[in-house]
């Protein structure tokens, strides 16, 4: 009997309906020989849904969202200082609601730079690390607050909140990831020497880990060399570990090392399959260039290649990511710009080879 | 009558007290010819004398630094994972002690791509920025906390604490900083859709004070995009103010686009001049080459060119740059390494070019 899986699409805003369209057919063409039915439902989530009935997730749609298998989502959020938008934000009402409730508590990005790849970096050498980022605490808890707001005397608080639970099981996902690759290396990146308390409990906490892994070598690098070491250095790193926010910071500079956020994909994990996990470009919504089929989908199918290999279909994952390596390659032939679609298509085609 | 300026020493641990060596020589031969007196006491501080007394900061010396009119330190750090440091917090207990105790709400870090020095970058194009960072707020207070410590039920908390008083006093810096530069840009560097209430006091307030700066330009930057545009296109930047954490991350990545830290200089400001200014190269103490001559100190060289301007002498703090910028101009034909007595003495021999 065939496996059905329950996808919820959320194309979103802006240049998200464009790059999903082709991930949808990208995933679509690689199963065509599986096993397997998606049944897809669309959600119409992000700035242009608020704009229009105000509201960002209602809570039937997040319960209709968390009873489906995985969710591929394009890109939320309206065009940047659009008054309409001052009330709303997107990005927690929307993105951060998603990865918390449904407890996403990996959010795996990995970094690899693909032959013939322009770096901004002089000398990028190989690039093909992941960074393993803490999904559903830290600084993102939105435990913040604020007295006297909009007076001389306002006192504004963000509490990062950090626990051995949520830190301990990201960090074992991080040294089985560490395990399964060929390096064997794993790099917490924090800055321990000031954030003492949340600092000493992911040191301690990897440490302790380690212990069960003696196959895989640990390091440590405070967040602010990390970025040093990521433009002068990155072909040290293997899998990065690190918390919500440091995580943020280093995935857009990695992204920016190996190609650009054109290319980076992410996956929103609930590894124990509680919830459906979530796969998602880096990128944003882009809404300067959005509906004129300038966006490139890479990242996006990128994404789908995480999801493949999250839903138990490693072959079609590696045949997505060997297609998007062989489109890449190509494209030092065709310099003119293609369109989103005939992107898709190619890789599509690719997918044959 | 000549005037005299009391000069706190800290050379600190590792490289600190060599590249405090050619900064002071350079510092003499600077003013030689200004009507000027600095009279120099030095502190012993750092993990060496902690180890050898226990001391981190004693009450006395904190007292006698601030009765100082500015102070040039080197680095401070022992070596990583020294097991007889895991007590003590260096950074903690003496370098932010200092710049919260005196008060260094500005931390201003210039970054300059001098001509001949190689960038990791491919094109990194004219590079010419200062970053206005926070001293004295944000995740850096040290109010945190953990319950449970060590038990499987461990929280651990940071809160970062944000005052209308603190970011408008910097902000306001930053505004007169990008008013003094030819292309008049600030850029708020924040994570404003995350970070909500934080966040929107720094916007709020750099709009406010925005008014009364009608000839600058303003423009925002989530934290993890300033990334990406540090290593895509770095001349975009002119002056970017932004809090503690992002503003210790963002002065990494900076220094290495622009040369490495070994050329980075720093300034922990104190406007009003109620407490001594602190300068100090962003680099650290580096004890795997200390002693060997082998440091770098031109980052503390330069570092003397912001204490120079704080005091009051730009002309001088001009010498000391055009001096430096020669010597690196040179070092094209002198490929071989030289010792860090040796730069010191060529940037002195360019002060007379
Ligand atoms: C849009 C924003 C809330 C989000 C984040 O900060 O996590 C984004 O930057 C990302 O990295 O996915
Ligand atoms: C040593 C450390 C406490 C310090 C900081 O985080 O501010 C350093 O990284 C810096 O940037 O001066």
């Amino acid at each position: 009997m065939s496996r059905r899986i329950k996808l919820a699409l959320i194309p979103g805003d802006g240049i998200g309906p464009e790059v999903v369209a082709e991930a949808v057919k990208v995933l679509d063409a690689v199963t065509a020989t599986e096993d397997v039915t998606f049944e897809k439902s669309t959600f119409s989530l992000g700035a242009a849904r608020f704009l229009e009935t105000g509201d960002v997730l209602p809570d039937d749609e997040l319960e209709a969202i968390a009873s489906h298998d995985a969710i591929l989502l394009g890109a939320v959020g309206g065009v940047p200082g659009d008054p309409r938008l001052a009330g709303a934000n997107i990005e927690r009402g929307l993105l951060l609601k998603l990865r918390f409730t449904l407890d996403h508590y990996v959010n795996l990005r990995p970094s690899v730079l693909f032959p013939g790849v322009p770096s901004p970096l002089a000398n990028p050498g190989e690039v093909d690390f992941v960074v393993v980022r803490e999904g559903t605490e830290g600084p993102y808890v939105g435990n913040g607050g604020a007295i006297r707001a909009g007076t001389p005397h306002e006192v504004a608080n963000e509490v990062s909140v950090n626990t051995a639970y949520g830190v301990e099981r990201v960090v074992r996902f991080a040294f089985e990831t560490a395990k399964s690759r060929p390096r064997k290396k794993l790099t917490l990146v924090h800055k321990t020497n000031v954030l003492v308390f949340s600092g000493s409990l992911w040191q301690r906490t990897v440490n302790a880990v380690a212990v069960e892994y003696p196959e895989v070598t640990v390091d440590y690098l405070h967040v602010d060399a990390a970025t040093i070491f990521l433009v002068t250095n990155p072909g040290m790193f293997d899998v990065i570990v690190t918390d919500n926010l440091f995580g943020d910071i280093l995935t857009d500079l990695a992204a920016a090392i190996s190609g650009g956020i054109g290319l980076a994909a992410s996956g929103n994990i609930n590894p124990g399959g509680r919830f459906p996990s979530m796969f998602e470009p880096v990128h944003g919504s882009a809404p300067d260039i959005a509906g004129k089929q300038l966006a490139d989908p890479t990242a996006a199918i990128l994404s789908v290649a995480l999801l493949l290999d999250h839903l138990g279909f490693p072959d079609a994952a590696q045949r997505v990511r060997a297609a998007v390596t062989a489109d890449i390659a190509a494209r030092a032939d065709t310099p003119s710009r293609r369109r989103t679609t005939d992107v898709g298509d190619a890789i599509v085609a690719h997918l044959h080879d």
